[in-house]
């Protein structure tokens, strides 16, 4: 089996060193695209470009994305200008778009000009799309027929057009206004009588997203519908690109490492783990840690405050504040999760809340058993004692509440749900906790 | 566009009770059949399948996979063996394996003599491989073909194979023995001179998975070479089966969702949050409650032998041990997801634990000056308010190391390290730092 082998490092220098084009051009050209990028990585720049002079563009061109993206822009820059628009030109538009949105403005007004315009149009398109959108994720390279052409004509101009890449499979069926009315696969062609009308073959109508479409509703459709990809159309439902089926897998397996990190209070890497400076990690979860800091500190004046002198008290502290924090992060993880995937939605929230605090209820009561069994071992009485079960069923409930309305009010409005709800239950649920408990305390122990 | 209406259920009704076939026939073959799937789930068992019996079992075949797993149970059992046997026979392998993988035992061998002898191979085989293995996702259909043929001969084959799905897409090339010696991809054969041999489009040697390979592993390399499908091959390098990029997808997104559950303490739901049963969810979310009680109860016993008898310091305790668990849940967290994206590997352990004690000073420093400060306010001295921040310090530091180091324990010992990581990391964070606390004051104070 071919896989990457860092021990090719090596030899390749010495190829280098030699000047051994053809050996170059051998290693360049016979392993799969992603392997030359993987191996290569542990080259330096000037390294890597000489070992892609070797090949022609087009393979160059499908080396290059391969390589992680902040390598990309760290290579851009280190080369002049008569590599790069040779290069930029023959790359995927996805690829290239990925590029130039994480390159310098300078830097991509400095490209562009050699780039050919019919390209230049494609990538104005392209970066004009908001992040996270149906349009950034596209690529504007797809196959696509007039309905009037039969099987037969529709492989031959195929074979003509010889697309670069597996966009060949679906082909897109458009009228002379370019807009959608059908996909047509390639197995389909393939299978049926050369004369048969591309109209018979076609399915209508097929499911497509706006241009503005968010993430979520793209990954969403591919999904459910099991796609190779899913057509891109503008507002007046013109093919404008197409979404493919490996572009969607790397979206979601990064939203949802994003999404674990958010939940976890640190602002997405972005990177890998282990790539990511020291400084990068300390702030991205420097700047969470102290939000949380500063929701425990408030927890700590509110307890200072508080009349609790009953010395048994003391050490139930943690353990009610626990209680209702983990109900709430199981509430919010869930909505969390129920959200990104679309298994509910905002409309549902009184099913939600509903469910929630039936949940907390009998959550609570299965906690209130074990905790006055512990508060019986520690208070003068077994009346006293009452005030543990009765503070972790209420702050339970509490957090379950909580946990689940909070991802809701952050996705109406209009923000990630991910995005800092466990830090703000955790604070609400604390501080309300500690409240909570010395009430409960106040009216059982007066 | 097509999209799913619930508004057509009392439409089917009727033609139901007008035995209206020719219309039931159009609604069943003329949406995709995950649409039909969707606006039709709301029917009941009976209903469904008098809809189904409206189109050939092929076009069954094609819409059953895509009722949620749970209902397509249902809907087996409420079934007699006749409908059950040409539909199951005319499944794709994966989507009837996943079928079986969620019936009881009996009712496999209920169903199996209904399916001609070749499937019931194929359907041993599948159901066989362990769950979360490459032999679980793969499918047994593909198209292959001898090496010894020309394009033209090889579209020939397909044509008159017409492969039922996009499995057509990637031809495997296989020798004698079935063991696979290369990958030609349609569009290669599609594009070359009819006469070129198979031989010189293919390419050789290419990535594969072995059948007992974990999940993880398939969705790398899948991800990884932006691949349509992987080829999944035996001990002897035999082609026994392929995993589409569908089934990887909804694998993952699966994968993170369970992933997210289980880092919350919550057993993952394996169906959607609305549906899911109270009971189920309290007995998902409570047993997870309990261990995580049971670690706060022992915090509290702990903390009631402490004799940690400054009032001052009590209000602090919650913030003590928050600050050690978030860090905790934090490091945790950003060592699990870089684990199962493949960004660092178990080998990597001495780099992890350096870079976290590292962190762990950076983020408990950080920490320690807004610590100093609200001690200042409470504490009798400004020497007695130093128990905070260098509690919170190594509290922070202790966390950082308990939360890279667990995941790292589990992922060692053969455990998803995702499971049960954050709830042990809260355990062992919360009494240590109860104990580092009560040290540090004793040192201090005296």
């Amino acid at each position: 089996m071919v896989t990457a082998n860092p021990l090719l490092i090596p030899e390749i220098r010495l190829m280098l060193a030699e000047g051994d084009t053809a050996g170059l051009h051998d290693v360049a050209s016979e392993l799969h695209p992603a392997s030359v990028a993987e191996f290569s990585e542990g080259l330096d720049d000037d390294e890597i470009w000489r070992l892609l002079a070797a090949v022609p563009h087009e393979r160059q061109a499908e080396i290059f994305p391969y390589y992680p993206i902040a390598r990309q822009v760290r290579l851009v820059e280190a080369a002049d200008n008569d590599r790069l628009g040779p290069l930029i030109e023959a790359m995927a538009a996805d690829n290239r778009a990925d590029l130039l949105r994480a390159l310098d403005d300078d830097k991509v007004e400095a490209i562009l000009p050699l780039v050919a315009k019919a390209e230049r149009h494609d990538i104005r398109l392209l970066l004009s799309c908001p992040e996270g959108s149906a349009g950034a994720l596209m690529t504007t390279e797809y196959a696509s027929l007039p309905a009037e052409v039969t099987a037969g004509e529709a492989v031959a101009r195929l074979r003509s057009q010889a697309p670069a890449t597996e966009s060949i499979y679906y082909i897109y069926v458009l009228d002379a206004q370019r807009r959608l009315v059908g996909i047509v696969s390639l197995r389909s062609l393939i299978l049926a009588r050369p004369t048969a009308p591309v109209t018979d073959l076609m399915q209508r109508d097929p499911i497509r997203v706006g241009i503005t479409a968010p993430r979520d509703e793209v990954v969403q459709k591919l999904a459910r519908y099991d796609f190779l990809a899913i057509p891109v159309v503008d507002d007046d439902d013109r093919l404008v690109g197409i979404v493919t089926h490996d572009d969607v897998l790397d979206a979601v397996r990064q939203e949802a490492t994003d999404d674990a990190q958010r939940i976890a209070a640190v602002s997405p890497l972005g990177e890998s783990y282990l790539d990511a400076a020291v400084s990068t990690m300390t702030w991205k979860r420097g700047v969470w840690l102290a939000v949380l800091f500063a929701t425990a500190a408030l927890t700590a004046m509110v307890l200072a405050k508080s009349p609790i002198d009953h010395a048994w008290l003391i050490p139930f502290i943690p353990l009610v504040i626990a209680s209702g924090g983990n109900s709430g992060n199981q509430s919010a993880t869930l909505v969390i999760t129920a959200l990104s995937t679309g298994d509910c939605r905002l409309e549902d929230w009184p099913r939600i809340l509903r469910r929630e605090v039936v949940l907390g209820l009998l959550l609570g009561a299965l906690l209130a058993v074990p905790g006055y069994l512990l508060a019986l071992v520690y208070a003068p009485s077994p009346t006293a004692a009452l005030v543990i079960p009765l503070t972790v069923m209420a702050v339970v409930m509490f957090g379950s509440l909580v946990g689940s309305a909070l991802p809701l009010v952050f996705r109406s409005a209009g923000l990630d749900p991910a995005l800092m709800s466990n830090p703000f239950v955790s604070a609400i649920v604390d501080v309300v906790g500690i409240v909570i408990y010395t009430l409960v305390a106040m009216a059982m122990l007066g």
